[in-house]
């Protein structure tokens, strides 16, 4: 059987996801179409709007015939350690192509980039580590320095998609997987990713603006597959903000100390002082970013960062998933995507997870933490971990 | 100027605690009431109903004329240490009588018991120490041994009241103040301290069934002097009970491992294992009490224990603050209470503390982190200390 791995966050699941699994059935040659998608953490550092059994249900309703968990380690990172935890499952799980959403760009293009990106990777890092006291985002740092290295580089990196699919090219090389596995990179359709409108004479908008028409209670039903569409209104009043955690942050950066703040995963260059000093009189999490903002970090560096203080990450523990293995979490599937495992279990090399007990729980003990902690949000959000099992699609 | 000294919460000030000054200023040669007064968390292990200010005020507009603070490490803790921290500001406060509501006893029999208790206290430490493996809570363990060693015994221990009566008096010999403060017990008036119900005809219930009253919303106004209800009526909107914080401690309890929440003040016997577990299904304060309740501990003791994994105590902190001498923090007066203040200033030999400051806030660690974990209970509660000013009441 033929696999294309995509992924994914579905945040929530939308016309746009389905017209990328529409793609990859008309265009490759696939049997199987397999999404590792983050949990209840998301790569922008905030809670996704409904819990992870929602949105795989939203998935496996509209075609993906597998879902497994990004791990909370790699889900709440930065492009290149997203991509790495990504891809290593994937990997892992035998893909034969990996299809992503663009703005521009062809699959040779991506992996001509980088191919020549690894190859130069202690050149670049030499190079960037000059930037490091200028108060510039990373991403645009690297653009500079490309026009500067590599004038006829053959990708444009100024969109978050761009950059997401150039890490995962990156971690298709790095992981020796380019021979085996094939970039197929798909346009995105009518809309750009950041289109805060929902369009009226097209079915597609941006998850961006799903969710906030869904938090005004605006009419989203024309942007959602319809049986998708099914699982989510029944969850609709189980949906979660960063507000709705900004309680349980604020409590913790009152407990903590600057010194014990210092242990937090990415906590550097004295944020602990901002957030310490900023929190006392912060009233919404908006207001708290606002009063913590520099022109060094992102809006989403600090959210990843304010994450990483709600779940009380550490650098320890961050770094030792990082170098390990992501264990690989079953979260739904269809006949295909059983049958699919069913052929290929005997090769994956990571640990394989389908349920969480006694046995299994010291493997994913910063995941069921975020999913313990995801269920404050909301008193109506159930049981995340324990107690739940694969969904099973008819 | 003669002063007497009160120990109090006044949760929420009522006519019973009206009547005890009353009381005092009628038999006893006073110039000046003084009220050492829990903050925001309090004896039983549970926030307070209104912050510290609003009762404060409450105490002023009835005729007390200064009120102090008991630090948050002596106002959460069982009769000993409490009176122990309240005995030693009211005696640095060089109060000449100490007022406290009993059941039943005059101020002679407090003494004796409490110098034979003191006399005592190596022979009476070594026989309670045999009862530990009971399952028989404290109280009740010393209830038998008197029966056994001293069966004319002047005082009954059975009632909260009156045991909380017997460590102020015990304190009062221990701190060699017997010769300096007159004991002046005053006996409760009309109803039980446990009586559940507000009496139609009398004026004057327990602070318990008050705030029952005030939670479901009934008429409380005939139980509590006028003016110190009109400042409990403009915060009726911010009162708080456990149900509040119960978010917090959930979050918390989900974080902590096991051999972290050992650390904890008064973690002992495995009761961690116990909160773990019952944690995880548990969705309100009263459904987690009932599911780690033991023979062995009272449900008061508990909640203290909950108070302080809510407010991350440990042991070593909790313990080094009980051997120094409580900082004593001004948080109203009146014309009197400011006089007598001038008068004795010179002699207090604590720590004197009106404002919190960058220079003050150090030796309030664990009050300030109280009021601001205090604050997340109701979003209208303002900040408790730093801006805060003592209430001056004309």
């Amino acid at each position: 059987m033929k696999a294309c791995g995509i992924v994914t966050e579905y945040n929530p699941f939308h016309n746009g996801h389905a017209y990328q699994i529409e793609q990859i059935r008309k265009n490759l040659p696939v049997d199987v179409v397999i999404s590792v998608m983050s949990g209840n953490f998301l790569q922008r550092g905030e809670p996704a709007i409904v819990d992870k059994w929602t949105r795989t249900k939203m998935a496996l309703a509209a075609g993906v015939d597998l879902v497994v968990e990004l791990p909370v380690s790699s889900s709440t990172q930065s492009a290149d350690f997203f991509a790495k935890g990504a891809i290593q499952i994937l990997g892992d799980l035998k893909i034969d192509y990996l299809s992503f959403g663009v703005e521009e760009g062809l699959g040779k293009d991506f992996l001509n980039a980088a191919h020549w990106m690894v190859e130069n990777e202690s050149l670049i890092s030499q190079k960037m580590s000059k930037f490091e006291s200028v108060n510039v985002p990373y991403a645009k740092q690297m653009e500079e320095l490309l026009n500067q290295l590599a004038p006829s580089f053959p990708l444009s990196l100024n969109s978050p998609n761009n950059q997401l699919g150039f890490a995962y090219a990156k971690e298709i090389v790095r992981q020796g997987l380019a021979e085996q596995v094939e970039l197929f990179p798909i346009q995105r359709k009518a809309v750009r990713y950041d289109d805060p409108t929902l369009h009226e004479k097209i079915s597609i908008a941006s998850a961006t603006a799903i969710r906030q028409a869904m938090l005004e209670g605006r009419q989203i039903e024309a942007y959602i597959p319809s049986e998708s569409y099914g699982y989510l209104l029944e969850k609709m009043d189980q949906s979660v903000t960063w507000d709705d955690y900004f309680p349980y942050l604020k409590y913790q950066l009152f407990l903590q100390s600057e010194s014990s703040l210092r242990n937090i995963y990415q906590m550097t260059e004295g944020l602990e002082y901002r957030l310490k000093q900023n929190i006392k009189d912060a009233s919404s999490m908006e207001e708290f970013l606002e009063g913590i903002k520099t022109k060094r970090y992102t809006r989403t560096r600090l959210q990843r960062l304010l994450t990483y203080v709600l779940l009380q990450f550490s650098i320890e523990e961050v770094e030792k998933a990082l170098a390990e293995r992501p264990s690989i979490r079953l979260l739904g599937f269809n006949k295909i995507g059983q049958r699919y495992l069913n052929e290929n279990r005997d090769q994956i090399q990571s640990p394989f997870i389908s349920n969480i007990n006694q046995e299994t729980k010291d493997q994913l003990r910063m995941d069921i933490l975020a999913g313990e902690i995801y269920t404050l949000g909301n008193k109506k959000i159930k049981k995340q971990d324990f107690t739940r099992h694969p969904i099973k699609f008819d």
